[in-house]
């Protein structure tokens, strides 16, 4: 059905008292799990959300199933954090999949595509509709079992030193970007760069870089890019959701007393609802602050976003056709996010148009 | 800060094994409670949150914390779920909580306000903005302690027999609408109606009403409205979002040991993620069905969104004035919500924008 018909109108450590109540020690084992995070603990709700899930775990099993969390680099590099659940060096981490597209594209399905689902679709898709089983089969091949865990919501279009005016502004762009994203964007003539977090200022300052993305208004306060970059644009359409997960050794996992399942799964939720909310109540806050100092909010011009968006749909069609894991998940994903956008016209799409259109003073 | 100014461009019964083991059996014990939620079995998300939590809550803890949920009617009536919980008929309900309003205004904080936040915004004023605590004294007063459990996100506006055209059309209009909704209307000369779920098909068949608003398309298929109100209206500007909670007793909830509250809580949390996820799989496929069998999508007309808009900022007016709870919630709500505004503006809402745009066919 056309939109246009559709619309008118408008490692266990055994423990406890094994002698005494051996039943009951058997079912309640004292177990001791690391987590690793890809997110420094200066980036607190990313970070945070690990936390937020192993003090509820440790609270619900009454601190007898313990994570203990690890912040970037403290045991394996931040983009190693997948690879150390997967072959066993610790039984879990927090990461976001989309940094692992060099292993196989199909891993942005868990995060996020460049003008695909938004946050509620994406939990839509994970928990209920087919990326469930299509993700979980994916993520069996690297030995994971896959929670969501966290949520930054959109983020932003990033800082620039110069306005953009049009697509042709974009040639030679010199844009700290990564993944998906930074492909698309190298399709326009951006040459897109990879740099640490905290190299970020460094670069924008010297001019080794034109312009940088990093997150939303609360995490992106704080490297000051603002004093140095004062452009700053929206949407980030390469990051209109940031779903990150819990990704858990499939053996490990396997062998958890199916309790502690269950509080993993509750806590990871938790933790998945409340780092939104948390974003949710620092970025307005945060966006105020930065504009008052200065930050000047630019919309990207809608010749960037076509033709960014017709980019983006070209690399689509080329890595299904060239990976089959990635096919396979986006007829899926593409099938749901034309139903979803549907229903989002009509529901809270028309509900925030409203009351924006109606609040305004 | 002027929003023109901001923007430029283009946003608990012991049991166990006593003797053997009593510092487990104390730590552990064997609890059965009760939930009594307002949906009825049919309505199976709404329902079924509570029976989410239920079932990840005992089998976090084992099965040693049973929570056994009844459906509207079952043990009290729909309505009467909050005190029955209240008064320690029960131990804890799942409800919305704005059906309490006729009791005090404020209750309607806690689940939605016509025009109000949408479903991110609410949570995110719950769980980490000052609505946590303003809403944790509010219903202290009450003797309850509140999880947020489950939402519906923003609903449909409603069947119609005949189309609106203009605010004049609502004039005598008899409509199945009831809380603070159903009072704006009032102002606009809507005849409100109070009549149950199963009884608004008949009602629209004789003519007793004119029309009838719901839910969204997933649980309003099931009544067949389309057959003898085609016209379905958005948004259901009433139920922007529609947050429903675990209402607990508060000698209750504080007699639970501590790990019981950490799993409950949890609990709480993944049947509140997982109803929308189910609600936003299963709505966009019931719009298209409902669509295809007759069902007239339209937008209310913008003089109705502007009269309906205003005749609810008046009524906030009135009852702040009259009501000290619904004044204080309603200053915080109110300045939550325009910074919440101006970001929604440069983050999800100019993604949605944009993807929606870009992706029309």
């Amino acid at each position: 059905m056309k939109r246009r018909q559709f619309f008118k109108g408008a490692a266990v450590a055994a423990g406890a008292s094994t002698l005494a109540a051996p039943a009951i020690a058997q079912s309640e084992p004292t177990i001791r799990w690391r987590c690793v995070s890809s997110f420094p603990k200066n980036i607190d709700v990313l970070y945070g959300s690990a936390e937020v899930m192993a003090k509820n775990v440790a609270e619900a099993t009454d601190g007898k199933f313990q994570i203990q969390v690890f912040a970037a680099g403290e045991v394996v590099p931040a983009l190693q954090a997948l690879d150390a659940a997967s072959n066993d060096t610790v039984e879990m981490c927090h990461t976001a999949s989309y940094y692992y597209v060099g292993k196989d594209p199909a891993f942005a399905f868990g995060c996020c595509l460049p003008f695909g689902l938004n946050t509620r679709q994406q939990n839509a898709w994970f928990y209920h509709g087919e990326g469930g089983k299509l993700l979980e089969e994916f993520y069996a091949g690297y030995n994971l079992k896959a929670l969501a865990g966290g949520n930054t919501g959109a983020q932003m279009g990033g800082w620039f030193r110069s306005e953009i005016k049009s697509v042709e502004d974009l040639k030679g762009l010199k844009f700290r970007i990564s993944g998906l994203g930074g492909q698309i964007l190298s399709k326009l003539g951006v040459v897109a760069q990879q740099i640490g977090g905290g190299d970020i200022y460094p670069a924008l300052e010297r001019g080794t870089i034109d312009a940088a993305e990093f997150n939303g208004p609360y995490d992106d306060e704080k490297l000051g890019l603002y004093k140095i970059a004062p452009y700053y644009y929206y949407p980030g359409w390469w990051d209109g959701t940031s779903l990150q997960h819990f990704f858990i050794n499939t053996n490990r996992w396997n062998s958890l007393p199916k309790h502690y399942q269950a509080a993993l799964t509750a806590g990871a939720a938790l933790a998945n609802v409340d780092s939104v909310a948390r974003y949710d109540v620092l970025n307005p806050a945060a966006l105020k602050r930065v504009v008052a100092n200065g930050a000047k909010l630019r919309a990207f011009p809608q010749d960037v976003l076509q033709a960014s968006h017709k980019a983006a749909m070209d690399l689509y069609d080329e890595l299904a056709d060239k990976t089959p894991a990635f096919k396979k998940r986006y007829e899926s994903y593409r099938r749901f996010q034309n139903d979803s956008n549907l229903w989002l016209q009509a529901s809270d799409y028309a509900y925030d148009s409203a009351t924006l259109r109606l609040t305004r003073r």
